[in-house]
């Protein structure tokens, strides 16, 4: 269980780091959208491992593949299946993965809940699992794109104590992929990147914050009470690997203000639409998308595994010390702003369908 | 849609602030487990409105009726329908609440998704609303403590810039219990509950964090890779009213660190238990449960209810200015403590179940 | 679990046939429908005991109260919440109700469940559940109409070995209320009435088979694979206490015929529209609408409580002799009638919203 | 949307007849279970084309490849997907088949519902699409025979008018298989299977009966009140192709009995187990399985697509005249047992953990 997220536009993800492959499920597209593994791959692209000198230098092409529900170029309402295959490459430390946890890693969790586990790299709670959520976001991007231009755009905000100044009304993806961080503050990406090198060398890894903007959505999407447009949102971004915390609007530092100074007064523009005149609800009121930028941060932790030695046991309970060997990232955060889009964009375009199915069916009713 | 939460231990919410009363059904409670109203309205009487002087002085008994699923004391295995009687008085203003939009509250997106809306009071948007996930928490929390001591214990960690010294570890219900703000350092309460009164006679309000542990919680609980449990976790409280951020163990601080400093190691302790010498993964390791204290924390803004005049618009777009008249929390912060705990509780058994589902059926597979 | 049914359109039932009341939580309803306490009633009237002659003389008038949803007359949005009150009375024998298990009944398979039952009644497997579907199904009813005029007309089509002549295709709920057996073919209900009675006065009961016609249904509803039309419905009505039996369209009697005979031709009506010469596929192709009228048949046993003495045992194991002493339905088919409306209107009602929201939020992709 | 399946034990199947592939992903699957790719073959072999002379003659060996899920020869816990590559030969009749809708088939539903279709063989509706759940289904076996020995055998009860006498009590799979027919009455196979010669030369096609029971399955399993077993198991084979009737214990012809002949009396057996004498209620008693072997019966319409010629209409609603001219199944009926099999072991199985879950994880109470 655990593996399927959404509602209407619903994803089934599966597969292991090393095995026949991983890839993902998409029911209740709609049909007869355009779609080609070519478009899908320009996602998978910017995920993927070895894609510049700050992400690790494995090589995976991660080629995908469209199994089924696609016909001529366009979607068939029936599941879409996408397969990337594994290069089953064996890994270096037999031994020492099979039988010693890495700290902070999964191994020790999966072993306790499933008295076993798949050693060889991550197993199941390897990144390379989000290769089916970016996949299946695409799509979904798209899908939002047709509907109503709705936009999503994910940025690297912070890097260590390192903060990017990047506007989110006017920032495009053509200025995120302009450089190497995705984070179109060229002087913070400078001095970003620099930090993130230099810790590297030293065997270490660093974290930070993405930031991610909705635009161009209209007004009500989102559902009491549970599903409460932020609320999925922060599973969406929460069930990412190595996220520690997620905010919407003005988040942990709205707490600082008092009601008079956090609330969002409304007006009406000029084009006689409803708007706010600041945004601290982060385009959600109630739950549901109010018509401003929906604003999200998500907190991504040092990569865990590192080339300095850190203490830990084995299998049996036994003091170990261990060091990564393999070639890592020092910092997700790069390859975390197509994952984060991608998550995003399920939720968003999840809760459009429903939108549609419940308060559009009977349109005419006064 | 939207109105029910959890996959094997799954609550359905119903009702408005106003109209026939709020409640809840629960699904998939375990048989034969001892049930009284009265273990119930413990929890209620923690969340109700008017139980002391910094919250609301509005007086709501709110006492609960068990219309299923119990008999002779005891949980049948069937429905529990829960049931609160709204007293319906006649909101005061009557034009106003009808017309004009709350700044920061539902009142303009439900009209935008709806078409329409119950103007009484905040109707389905209400606090009054979490009534029914609190009573159903009182119930994941007895389950949870029959099947292993699991403890759920919440408190105010901060209110605006002052900020409580609380161990997690060690902090128990009855010491939450001793103050009205539900924050067991006696000089951070004091300190804060003279803030909260200074700031609700200025006529406006503040906001806050609650943070909230789980002890004594096996290893295994949690499922990759959507239903992570800080993912669930996640979307449980970010369901609650005026919630702006969440985080589990290092939070946004935690991206602060190195890999090196962030890291838990992992040690045997003298019982022959896996165990981290750190906690900045909160409890949470692959999205599953490793056996130390989970640990969250949840930004609460001010409330946006307050007797400052403030602009808005109403229906027609046309301005307006606008100053609460009613009788409202000047901080949510000690009543959303119950409302934390009952989430935390239904997430935390349902992936009990889940677990014992998928993973102890089969108990005796090598 | 087990208590809720349907994706978007959602209904959560709870009750037991003793306690505090039974009812329904309806989530994903369509805002802005018109909905009043007294249209829901009119078909709970239609399911009552004590409505006939052939029915349990039993008096329960079952008055529906609407705790939340609905708003100055008109469907809110948010989960509509609907109380069946129950007459708590005393139930006549006490200790053989609590302890012997009544032959083709439910008590003894919920004891092995649940370890426990509530011996009052039926409990959770009284038809009284019932009641929760009916009122929702009323609504969904409603929907229907308002969308596009879909009609479903059941009624009574065998009792025992006697057989109605009923057309599905001009049926009218009209003609079907015209009588109290709900079989509008006269000279059969007579017949069928006296067979009733004279079988109710040996002390024993009969079954039968009720046909229901969904006609204006548009193509296109149903989804592959799972959620084929026929397998929701075939559920829906499955889930009827006493039913045994479904058949759509040719049904049974189909695998009688060959392929050739079987097969429905196409042909172009005079308006154009695709229809088929003959309906032995039930309206349903491949699982979807295909326009034609959906016509199912539904087996129901006949009642299990019957006056006549039967050997049972009790929880002891212990042999017992059981003679049923309240008041039964001899034949459960007349109140069958709403009931398997009321599941078949929630089942396209689900499908409705599915179908708008899958296939025709993007509507002009060519 | 409708491509998944079940609760806890949860398939997502894709894949049309022609592109990529066809499979399923299995969530929720219990972890340590052995499992080889070699097991689930045999299940697809039983259900593969080209099998015997009564089956089409097209040659598909349906080899799966399992791309996740499974390591080292035994289950993760983790989701397994399954892969079953297509032949893509291209269907003979291009324009015919894309353009003019057989009689009976999807071709136009789908067209209705999606606004387009593949068009090459069957698509999405093509029984291809069964590989997925035959292939979760040996893995539902698997668990249901370690878990308990729980058995499920399902074979052909009749053929058009013609009616095996097998005995449910006591039928084995391997007698089942001692045939092509899938059917252990040797007298019957000999006589259906000329008659199902006989009339596929006459390029018509013929259908019937299967039975499937379930033997010791505890009490307990199913969950009132809409996921009753019965229900359960009716939607599981009622989303096959070519479904139209289904009946558990006495079916239909329970209703030509009064209760006292219908009611299955209690006894207690010599070891102390509670048993009835009779099992007209099929092994279901208020939904839940009462010990008893369950019976169920699945009507099967004779195949649609046939080589006589037939009436039908092309896209433009111009009529057309049709002949089959692939090579097809005269009968469904051996090829349908494995599949009926397969989605009766997917609910049982399904129940199974989630009884496991609310009712055995306290156990103690009293």
């Amino acid at each position: 269980m655990g593996n399927t997220f959404g509602h209407l536009f619903r994803i089934t993800t599966f597969g292991e780091s090393h095995g026949g492959g991983v890839g993902v499920v998409i029911d209740g597209c709609p049909p007869r959208l355009p779609l080609t593994a070519e478009e899908i791959q320009v996602e998978l692209d910017r995920r993927r491992p070895g894609q510049s000198k700050i992400t690790t230098p494995r090589k995976e092409t991660d080629q995908c593949e469209i199994l089924s529900g696609v016909f001529e170029g366009k979607t068939l309402g029936t599941p879409i299946a996408i397969l990337v295959r594994n290069k089953d490459t064996r890994p270096q430390d037999y031994d020492e993965m099979a039988k010693t946890y890495r700290p902070s890693h999964a191994d020790a969790t999966y072993d306790a809940k499933y008295g076993f586990r798949n050693w060889q790299g991550g197993g199941r709670s390897s990144a390379r699992e989000t290769i089916g959520r970016v996949a299946a976001g695409a799509i979904a991007k798209k899908i939002l794109r047709e509907f109503g231009n709705i936009e999503i755009v994910g940025y690297v905000k912070r890097i260590k104590d390192l903060e990017a100044a990047i506007d989110p009304l006017t920032v495009t993806t053509e200025q995120v992929e302009s450089n190497i961080l995705r984070s179109p503050d060229g002087d913070f990406a400078e001095r970003a990147i620099a930090l993130i090198e230099s810790i590297r060398d030293e065997g270490d890894s660093v974290g930070g914050v993405v930031e991610c903007v909705v635009r161009n959505l209209p007004m009500g999407l989102g559902s009491p009470v549970f599903d409460r447009l932020e609320a999925d949102l922060a599973k969406a971004v929460m069930s990412l690997p190595a996220t520690k915390g997620f905010e919407v609007g003005s988040g942990f530092a709205g707490t600082l203000l008092k009601g008079s100074e956090h609330n969002d007064e409304f007006y009406t523009d000029e084009a006689g639409k409803l708007r706010t005149t600041t945004n601290r609800s982060g385009g959600v009121q109630g739950g549901i998308s109010n018509g401003e930028p929906v604003v999200i941060r998500i907190a991504f932790k040092p990569t865990a595994t590192i080339r300095k030695a850190q203490n830990t046991v084995d299998q049996t309970g036994e003091a170990k010390v261990l060091a990564g060997k393999g070639r890592h990232d020092p910092c997700v955060l790069p390859r975390a702003v197509p994952m984060v889009e991608a998550m995003v964009a399920l939720v968003v375009c999840d809760h459009l369908l429903r939108d549609r199915a419940q308060c559009h069916t009977l349109e005419d009713l006064a």
